[in-house]
């Protein structure tokens, strides 16, 4: 049931540079701004929501580990580790619960190194594109999936 | 202004067959039960929506040329001509508005061939992983695009 | 049983032309004297053949998702369309039968564009290089496939 | 001899946009603005003109089939297709007459997936790069070959 | 004529584990019933057959530049050495008549390193995905093309 | 205007052997004949031509140095070089006028060495497959060009 | 001498998780289990062995630079750092002493992401496959090389 | 159980040379010297092995065929035909029962064509680069995996 | 002004080994004789440094990311995350001011994984092959970048 | 001395087909014609020559290696193996002495499968081109390498 | 000794034109300029310099062969043909002294066909992005490279 | 007849440098007594022989053109144009004669980028690998070829 759901919400390196760096291609919004509107519409739909960010991928592949423990669904933007990371990738893989990858920018149409995801191929789905507005979409989507009969 | 959204949703070779063609990927929603509901969500969100599917290649790239008068917003689920078709994309290309890519399975957890996208390339955001229900989430990225001040 | 057997036997791009175009490659024999030569010899054999031959993709995959009906067979001819549709291939993912790719020339010693084939990926089996005699070889394949115990 | 010499002038999906569409790479020039430019030019070369302008791949490999009844000469800009349709390059292959291949921009100088052309391999010459002109200059490059004496 | 063809059926590696190696690929015929049933359409057909199976390249080798003396047609299922011998291939490139490739399973749906075909390269013809019933199909092909006028 | 375009055509390595080096991939017409029916057609656009053959890569560099101060046009054959010298391409991008490519041969239908070009990457057009008349059409094309508003 | 084989045994990202994470994949025993069996065989063959694991890179490469005081041997298992990490496999390059890479499951025969590792190419030898038992071979590997005359 | 254990150890080409072949590259001892070893160790553990070396990749598939009947594990350095041979890999996908991969140097910091292994992708593990103390690993690892209650 | 210059020197995994790592490759100078040199130099230009060495991702990243505040130029040498690390480089993409990269050896005459650099890439210029002394001139080069009127 | 110079020349699959196979290829010229010419130009320069041709790998390697007793120098013509075969490549790296590759035809202006040799790759020097004579060159080039103070 | 430094710089196609061509690229330094500050430099440090620029890689090769009788170093900047030229990196393989590669813009940055330099391979160093300044700071590697101990 | 056979010997960049350059790859011999030596054998043949050797591609090119008056077979030795020079290949491609690629070193088992030879493809035959008997092989290759009665 929706009322049980615990996401932990995970950003990988230079997220906590939001609103600063590359505007142009990443906006203005700030990641505290980010997780202010998530905070707020996971509480509508009654979910709790956590935040990690960190540039260190160990510190990331700890907190997925030891997510099991209190989140059943995972928000993961795992920044340029996306493209490189087999590590945190594999403690997505042991990890059991619904998984979505977010990322603020279109990764498909900027350069060839970013079009493939370690993420992507271990998690549920993924929402590109839509700026800080795609962690919302995360959310509604961990919603609905949980809120649904069958996966 | 979100009232004047208008949204024509594009379904491109074999989503006609949704509900019935391999369900262990697709699942057992129609084409038909996807358009009730995101008609549902768009009407909530006072957007009009349109439906269009088609087999025919020449036929989706018809509907995106004259979707320029009828519609500021396409979501495009284009099937195996994602991977395939430049002059799809280039008809996309020629659209001036939102474009919200969308695909039922996460299709970067597929064959190699389904990793690359043509549409992606394009578009404004993608979605993938969700289901019918990645077709409400477009809706609602659309929503919060058209929404927003700046794009 | 043989007699329960309808196949749909579909020629793509350019097949209409047989006869005529490039006869060093392709041979003398028209489309329309091997649609003769094979409704003999699945009449011999009382199986139900039915033609379509198509320059449109869409047409194809229209033929293949209504094959479903009437048909419980397909042999396919898709021309130039299968070494590039996959919406075609994933067409025919979803026809629920044997399906037999026939091509009249080796493919595998022409030029390199030719040698993979989406339509072979799900395929039951491929025929090629035997001219317009590979279609009878493709109804006898069938014929023996329907008739032994276990596919 | 020149006053024998029909041409069809093909275009392929997208290019009934002319004008609008990307301008700053295509040009001001509408599709209907080239068609009397050339028209005017075959008119003082004594040659006739016929134009189709079609989104579908299979409109366009009917007409080349049936190009042969009408014309002794193609003139072909196959947009998107140009890059993906082996179908579309087969039929050419059955064309027995002159086939110059178009692009209004310089396909070699855009994104790498634009560089290669299944078109060129089967056509007598190509010409890119020229905007609307390269029709014109197609047409004069067929009158010069028809009317030398050896091909 | 027909009464005149005598055919050398070549099996490489592994080929006489058939019905016991991997069933769920190869299926539970022996080699032996394989050629029995191939000694019978052939009988049928006033063709003589000869078979040989060996895990040797050379003895196969051997056998190939021996089959001129003896056989006017080639089957040969190469097994593992289908993707990877030259130099059976190069044999094959020497040998004056019908060569038609047999494989029981349907290679393109495997594994990449089976969608290469050497052997292929320099057949007339291949057949493949119909378990032994290939063999009784290659028989047939090669009645057809030694019975027709030209090949 | 028409009346000051002086235009420098530069033919690379080999050309010089036009009419006798493999005169079935390259007509048997010279340069010098080439030179004079180039040299007319221009004379009756009212536009200048020089020409330059050379089979070194340096002196083709420095001719481009400095067309700048007597040329506002190039007609570049760059022969082999075509494919291997980053170091002409340089020299042409510093070029301030038209630059316009031609090839004798149609290059896409020849070796795949002969696929890329890097003189086409920073041309303005490319004209090839239609023998000595290519040279023709580039003077045409520069004095379409150089005669419309805007390039 | 064997009595003065020290030997730190290395364990990357996710190892932590043995026994519970994917165990299909990496069995049920856990990484205590493995480090006592361990260290029952060191002491049989009066070895001393000391273990870490660690989620992040920079700890694993801290301790193989620092290494050098305490041990003559290591023994690796990078884990999803064994495919990617060009620094830890420099940091190996630095170390003065035998060398063995450990993979519980055969990466040779999983995804091919897995083939290549970057610790192989400076590891003294490799095991891989053996679950965790493949970590006792090691230490009987690192006994029979110290024990032996020559390298 | 230990005591039903009966292997057999496969030499593939150029292995009966060792001793006196590149002893930079592999050592000193000769095949004969490994035996030796391998027979006494696998004495202590009750095992029985027997031994094979040949230059003839038929030879090596024959013996893999013939050895379910005698032997129950495999240990199999096939040599140079470890790169190249699917079909020696396709006789040991055929065998029912434990496989060990060996090679006496570390093939992954050698060449690039010997990074790839056909047999490893078959194989239940690997040991590399350990020299002949290789196989007595691969010995312990068998009586390690057949002594343990599921493998 | 030079005088306000003030440079975060940033030194990647293992170069704190620096003076007893594989000397032959990278010379007999410590990582602390090379700041002795680079502080004296940029003392005698005026310049501030300070340095930070860290086999660590996540640190060095965060020290990229607090750099803005306290320095105006960066000096990196990644080391081995040169060639690995997106994140890394989307950090330094952030930084606004000049970015210098050092390798102490020609990492072009190594291994080629050793070819691509991700910082090479968002840095303002590179120096590679003069040991320390890369330190000294990428000093000078910043100096001269800043003194000159436009960057 | 020369005169101490003992030959083996190994012909490897398909040369005893010369004359036969392919005229157009290989020349009219029968390997037992090649093998007198070549005696009676090794006899006139003292050397003694003996001749191998087999069809199987095995036997190559085999006469490689049972060489070095009774010859200091090898010709090679591999023939298909040439470009598969690592294990024949390997027996040769272990033979002390001067190894020719010959090829009748020229390998790198035929199939792109022909251009690598993994003989080459060991071999002293290459003759390719010069049909049956190669081998008399060959046996010049042998008597000029022993005859020269240093190789 | 310093003293005793006489570095012959060599400049290729194009850099003639500095200043010139490009200068969003390359500045608005002209070759005469750089040389001026160079001469200087070298004065202060003792050194002699002498300045090549050549369009043509024949010129440049002589230079680099006759520079060893007058020179003990060399920088080059072999514009374009840095990319292209294996003969200009084999004449610098000849040469016995210090080579520095200069660059004037961060080619690591731009296209890929700039990415890789056959110069890079066979120099001492290599320094890019500096501008002119970039040939300084050659000067100084040089300087102090000759000036240390050991190379 | 061989009296009548006049021979260009060809040498490309860096072949003048032949006894100083790099002895341990290309021996102690001259250019000049390779051509003394190759003098004298040509006499015994009563063959003539003349010599070019250059730096410049152009002048190769030019040499090559003009070759056709005065002799009948070419022998190249390219040097490093071997691998990159389109244009070189295109001018032998025109010469109607013998040619015979040399090379001093054998190229297949040096650096990749040395393994293809534009030459290579357009020649009658290679040598490589025998020093500078290898022009002495090439002489006496021209004379078997001449002397024969068919090519």
């Amino acid at each position: 049931m929706p009322g049980d759901i615990r996401i932990l919400i995970l950003n990988g390196p230079n997220l906590n540079l939001l609103g600063t760096r590359e505007p142009g291609v990443y906006g203005l919004q700030t990641l505290s701004d980010i997780e202010d509107a998530v905070r707020r519409r996971a509480g509508e739909l009654s979910m709790a929501v956590e935040f990690l960010q960190s540039n260190h991928e160990g510190e990331l592949i700890d907190a997925i580990q030891n997510a099991g423990d209190q989140a059943n669904a995972l928000i993961v933007n795992a920044g340029g580790l996306t493209h490189t990371s087999v590590a945190l990738a594999d403690a997505l893989r042991a990890f059991d619960g619904v998984i979505v990858e977010v990322h603020l920018s279109n990764i498909h149409a900027r350069e060839p190194f970013r079009h493939h995801s370690h993420v992507a191929a271990v998690a549920t789905g993924s929402i590109c594109g839509f700026g800080g507005h795609g962690y919302i979409l995360a959310i509604e989507a961990i919603h609905s999936i949980v809120g649904s009969p069958s996966p």
